[in-house]
């Protein structure tokens, strides 16, 4: 499961740069700019907020785990946006918990 | 950097069932319940557009990086709250794009 | 200016009431239940600290307004749905701040 | 309860300008910044979401009421900092919706 965020990068960057808006969401996201990206992190964020409430009522994670995949990709895009990505993220999150990535474990291995 | 998120699902599911709630802020989040830990998420979305208004204005990431890692954590821990983790909401991601993980792939080069 | 909020509170509700939804945008959120008329307060809000942060930048105050109005009025659908109006909302400011409404003003008048 | 939110405005503009923070809540949002009054607007914004959603389930408005007059009143302090004050977000709502108020009254009655 691990690479996938790496991969989500990939796919993010390559759409980013695409010339056709109308070929993709992502790209048209773009094309509209950071408020509009910014809109649907907020839309998405309120979502996450309903569907959680929901679950703890239904005992259904279902569309919880939607919504914050839905939360979690459009911060992916506001970051691509700004010239960052999910490792940033991601190694931000190891630095302050002190837990280390597939790098350092291979550095820590030779 | 690849199984940070994993690691960080296994701290916080220790966390959570921490006994002593003054030691852990994880542990305080859980005991406070569920809306205290959704007013988080929904502080850190603001955070996070805010921080991406001033890092398009100022071009740097580094506050952004940050929010975005605030946002992120305190999704966890609601999903951990509700009994999910992050690898759900990978998972669900790399369905979404039909990225695979290395799960998938160490069974696909058996 | 002063009785707008009250004339809109009687147009909400005779809004809310209104069998055929697809004549009224508040019947169709109505009809549609509380999640989807709170995804709109969540968007309103975002839109909101957007168009503030725009504001500082441009010195144009336009957009803030219309997208607060947006803010206070899905807000009072909001609690038309749950059988409150604008009024429990003037009068609970009032009460926080030592202020007065009409009536109150009224009374000591006598 | 007609004219609250005029009073709130003076009462706002007034401690805006005061030139002692640590005595008023409204001058330390004003010297803490355009951000720090956003990240309340969005904190109130999430907690009336919640509340609402409490609300639902409970029959109880009281919290709910409280949280929309939080966000009403940071609302209002943001436009203050903006140099806009609460009739101008009446006034859009009124022209919306075709509402008169006061003034336009008493102009039409003479």
């Amino acid at each position: 499961m691990s690479d996938v965020l790496q991969q989500l990068d990939a796919v993010l960057e390559s759409r980013k740069n695409s010339s056709d808006a109308t070929q993709s969401y992502v790209a048209s996201l773009h094309s509209k700019g950071l408020n509009k990206i910014l809109e649907k992190v907020g839309e998405e964020a309120t979502e996450t907020i309903l569907a959680a409430k929901d679950a703890q009522s239904s005992g259904e994670n279902g569309d919880l785990i939607g919504e914050t995949a839905d939360l979690w990709f459009h911060s992916l895009v506001m970051l691509s946006h700004l010239g960052a990505d999910s490792q940033d993220v991601v190694r931000e999150l190891g630095r302050r918990f002190g837990l280390s990535g597939l790098e350092e474990k291979a550095a820590r291995s030779k």
